[in-house]
């Protein structure tokens, strides 16, 4: 842990990246290839048990491994040598069968799925409860009015629950997607030194089944050492999932500012607060989760770029994904996990949205005042003299109201009680209300889904 | 087109971005939109004729558009008001119901979303395609032994076969992904102004549903004018197969270097040759999709960034995706294109890959002489001995089989015919074979899958 | 041009990197050489006048160059077979002289350095302009009192001239920067085949001198074809200027939003108006600017990506730069061309600025109370105080003025006039002036500074 | 440090980015910022000291640190508030004057201008020895003949110096933009809560003044709280020099690959080798370099898009460059120490060159031979001669020089031993040596450039 990463990527699924995590994803898998060669008659049985009990991470020496692993050029070499030397001490017969007929890659990509999988099922939970709060408070909010906005500029009303709906939305998407990732990315990665396990002979493929098996992993029809697509898919739902809050974020921050002031970011002691300016409310959830959306869109083009490995082991491309994959997925954790407390305990301000949308004087509501005159004078001519209306007001500062009721042309057909519910923007967010029941009858439905497998 | 259009992204693809199918996909949701609203008895039937017959692309002034949606800020304001015009000198009342009730989102959006759709059927033909011409080289190269490579440097033998079923294993993984996302993708944007429908009132869904049936595309539950995960992940499919099929060029690039010629490029008169060097054949193939390659990662890192649009419409977000989410499926539909043919004509020249096994002089082949002398010796004796030979034969610049004949501890177990047998990389191929096999059999299997909807 | 031309990158750079001009970029390299060589002796005199009359891009057809490209792997392939074709019509003689020990290489990237070079004569010039309006305004607006905004949200007052003399004292680096890049970057190509320019003999040397001279452009150590650091800093160059003006824009359009309204783009007739919403302005050129900003980082990273080119000349590499410099090029020229008129006819609200500076209705001005209070009751004391009558302020949602003049422990030590100048916005803008003015005057003094050599 | 850093960024730079560093940057910040004050009279002399005596890095509580940096969004605020607790316990009235007058940005940016002069002064220090070494080496293979390689295909000869030499013509050019960068770049950061100085009055700017020079720093004209091109200059300069790396990096791995064998990395125990595979020597110095380099263009984006930083003070941008922009240095300045060693020890197989100039049997020479004709017989009837005799020297796998000696068309003018010459690569590398000579004058020249100031 550094001095930054609480503040960028204080979460739980930091602790399954750590170094004693990325250890012991490699151990396992040693552990478990121990197992599957002892049960398939590769290796003897009595080498299992002193193999498997040297796995474990927190016994090895890291500064030693950190530092021998810039000579190997990757961290898997070191972590075998060192391993074989500890089970060497206990039976040196046994040491003779630690990481039996695997590569390095084996290891290491192995291991990152094991860490994945951690990764991803915190990640599925997260998203779950997200996705529970962004739904009760869609419900709650459903019918509060607020500018709805375009160009950033007041457009029409819009209601809060929409806003909110439509995030939620998105995430049933991610989740959705997430299920059809996951049988495609939890396997396991074993081949040997060039990807032919032609070192195991007849044994290779009950081994592998077995170790797959041992992992609880799928068995790959081929090893994928140089086909990077399944961590790219990855980091690609991460980065995905990170746009999305990072939208959310974006828009809640706007919503915050002094002038606008609908929303705020939940009040707690110590957070977000300024000792010299009092006035002040920082958006520091906000400010976390876009953080974390300026770095994933260059990690992504990295890991894009990571795609074109060659042969049957890259030189860079492979290596490059071992800390940007990671730390996109960190990023995003983060961010979901600073986004949920911010919408289960966000400040709301109705009566603030609705004197924002007081702030253009009734011009918003124009287009209605026109379909409602039209029935007796003609679209085209009821659309002309608002026009000309809405023009005066502006030029004149007065509201559409004062405009229109002195305008004979308007009050020949249209009383003023009648004008003032035209005008009203509370009554004008369309099919606001239906759509955000759409999307919680979708939310409903997906709550009966599947869950990850452990 | 420009002077490089060709050559960076010279298909069919090409053609369903050009400035007249731009335009078109927006002329068919206005058409399929006045139809709707007739249906739904919003608009006068009468409406109908003269708008759809209105909505010709080729007979708009492309020049006068695209210089008005400088001002504009975008290509369906002044379209919506040529195409009124239009409307109007055949019908003036007509013309009061163009466009009614949507927004520019809306027909831009749609109009995208019509396109991604042509563009998809396309690549999806392409990519069955594709995958059969891998299909059939991976079956016919199946026994071809070359050496494999980790770090650039020879490792141990694999064959041709693997190698493009490698290929062909991850592009049937993006056939898989394909097949997911097209209901997520293939939907309709309809929201009005804010995302309401405000001004259609109660007709406003039952318009949505009609107009979706229309344009035989999907109801959303919701609009989803700044919730761009659809388009997000149409661009990351696409930048992902690129980065499938740039992996497949450089490493076909590398196999063609002079010194290494274990496959080349179609010999196509007029491609890739050079006059004033008649040894040359210049990989163009690979370059191409190398080159489009070059170029995804950092557009995708774009589209991540452009999730993060505001409120209900974007500022700067949306609009980057009008060139960007086109370009990546032109370039990757021009990678597709090159390596079709490529994959299909190659020449593969095998005595080259057997020549190539022999220059570590038999080293490669170490591993398997020791297995087999452990069975007298024991492994560790036998692993210390060939490591020694292996070091004699390394600094002697003789070959590992001479050094072998001549050492007693290794003859008085294994004869030279053994020997021989043990040393050839054309037999220590693994289960190069096997995993070939059963990505063929998966690729058999996915040939019953579902074809994309017209 | 395609319909999106105009929106995305309407200016005169664009017509820098038309078909026309990059073949004519190509045609004037080899109509210099000739000169070149016919002056050293390498070509007979009599060949220039041919080859140098069949120069004329206007005269290729392009469609055709456009297509053999594809074949070729680059353009100047077909362009020199074309070229030569139509010099053997007039002379078959010097047909034999074209392209004379050139390189495909040397022709395209001296092709596009002239590019460059009119490039960036223009936009030095527009550079200069632009920066004459800030400055303008910068001086125009220095008292001009508006809040300043940190996480944001209000803190304390700034000037409007401050914010514009920010940009304009970071244009002032882009120019100086432009000043030193100008030299390295204005260089020659010329290495032929292999960067060694062999087959020209004793001659190469003299003959790269005069084609530099020719060309007014000069002379490099060693021929650079696949050293593209020069080109990497044209485009980080424009890059950055555009990340600069993207802050401007980003701004301009939180400024303009409907809630703020301190500032507006200038009211053109027919530009950023909606007819459904009478009431809108939208921000079109920030519009403008904010979508090149979305795409210029995604690009850059294909450039640094791209300065890894193998060898001799490169596979995907250089062919990326071809589309890739231009367009970032184009892009910032665009964003350069919108932000000048923003500048120069932007619409300044004062009032309301100074009437948002009193939505906090004093908080804002808290520190500047606490420091006159100091003075006599102590700074800590003063301190606790006033942060105590602050929160009072808040919870009540009364103003901060009315709080404290309530308040014995303060009207002991200031009247009521006092306070009032204490808490006025106005007055405390620290140094913003001074900083406003050191702007300027470096300003001033830049602008006896170099200009480009045509 | 984690288990990968040595791997990715284990050097001395790193150590300048370590989190004591980070701190002791802010606390110097602060140390200074007192001093400076009691020297302007702003706060009482007396103050001075306890403040200083408290400024250790050593002595903070790291990890309390890093969890209260998250509620307050950043890490300046809990460090202002341990520092004056520290200055309290022994001297309450001097904690009054902890942090007067400045905002975290001004802490927090200044500290990373200390560290960042920190590096750059070692990076200069590195890059010095590293040109000193590629001019060395460029001198002694100047004359070392190999073959140039364009499309990844053997071209015409080059030299390995020559190849040396455009490297080090290439960081050359990065030395000069580091000398013109350091005087923009090495500047104070110190506005106050809103870039005004406000709380300050009439001492601000004494100050300020003050401050710049106990720290060393240039003050600038205007604070840059939101303008960030200097940082991102030095971002760029570092990625840049990264390009000029990779692209050694990536020709030297396709050097060393085991068919084309021309170079090898320096034998060091230990490095690069494989148990399993005793032939093997890997390109660990090279995967290194190449693995920062699939990095930096994506981190590149993220500090372009962080430009856009948002008023005066950023939600996103700002905090996007704590990690990103030190990431970016450490992960060059690996590169630049794993280039040293690698270029001063490679092993360099000339021979071998020589063989590979013979693997096209004497075709890469054909346009020697096609000249030497010419003053015989004419450019175009010995250039349609020799490309017939290529032809077929190619179909019947014949040398070109065995096709020749039987061409009574050729033999009437050449003898055998001239045509041996005409044929010799090693006589055919043009203008190799001078360009290397060039770019060692440059050299020379540079070394009596300036030099950072400490």
């Amino acid at each position: 842990m550094t001095l930054l990463t609480p503040l960028m990527r204080g979460t739980a699924l930091t602790a399954e990246f750590s170094d004693i995590q990325l250890l012991q994803g490699m151990l396992d898998f040693e552990a478990a290839l121990a197992r599957a060669q002892a049960a398939c008659g590769v290796i003897p049985a009595t080498a299992v048990g002193p193999i498997t009990q040297a796995c474990h991470a927190q016994e090895f020496d890291r500064q030693a491994l950190a530092e021998s692993a810039r000579a190997a050029g990757n961290l898997a070499i070191p972590l075998v040598k060192h391993l074989t030397a500890r089970v060497k001490r206990e039976d040196p017969d046994a040491a003779r069968y630690v990481h039996w007929g695997a590569t390095s890659q084996d290891v290491i990509d192995t291991g990152l799925v094991l860490q994945l999988r951690a990764a991803l099922n915190h990640t599925q939970r997260a998203l779950s409860q997200l996705k529970a709060v962004f739904a009760q408070q869609a419900h709650r909010y459903q019918h509060t009015v607020m500018p709805g906005r375009t160009w950033m500029q007041q457009a029409l009303p819009v209601t809060w629950g929409l806003k909110l709906a439509g995030t939620l939305d998105a995430l049933q998407r991610w989740q959705e997607r997430l299920q059809s990732l996951l049988p495609r990315v939890l396997v396991l990665q074993f081949g040997g030194a060039a990807g032919t396990l032609a070192s195991l002979g007849q044994s290779a493929l009950p081994v592998a089944e077995r170790l797959a098996q041992e992992l609880a992993l799928t068995l790959p029809d081929t090893p994928w050492h140089t086909q990077r697509d399944r961590l790219l898919e990855v980091g690609a739902w991460y980065a995905g999932v990170g746009g999305t809050l990072g939208k959310f974020a974006q828009d809640f921050a706007l919503l915050m500012q002094t002038e606008v002031a609908e929303v705020s970011e939940p009040a707690v002691a110590g957070r977000g607060g300024s000792s010299a300016m009092p006035h002040k409310r920082n958006p520091v959830s906000c400010a976390a989760i876009l953080t974390a959306m300026q770095k994933t869109p260059g990690l992504m083009a990295t890991l894009y770029n990571s795609q074109l490995q060659q042969h049957e082991r890259a030189l860079g491309g492979w290596q490059a994904e071992w800390e940007v994959l990671p730390e996109i997925v960190m990023l995003v954790g983060h961010a979901i996990e600073e986004t949920q407390p911010l919408v289960l305990n966000m400040q709301v301000f109705p009566q603030k949205m609705r004197d924002n949308l007081d702030i253009t004087q009734g011009l918003m509501m124009a287009e209605s005042v026109t379909l409602a005159l039209a029935a007796f004078i003609g679209k085209q001519d009821a659309h002309h003299l608002i026009e000309r209306l809405c023009h005066r007001a502006v030029t004149s500062g007065h509201s559409l109201h004062s405009v229109l009721v002195e305008e004979p042309q308007v009050m020949a057909h249209l009383n003023e009680s009648q004008l003032a519910a035209l005008l009203d923007p509370g009554t004008a967010t369309g099919c606001a209300a239906q759509f955000v029941q759409r999307v919680l009858a979708r939310y409903e439905e997906q709550q009966h889904g599947t869950e990850l497998p452990d």
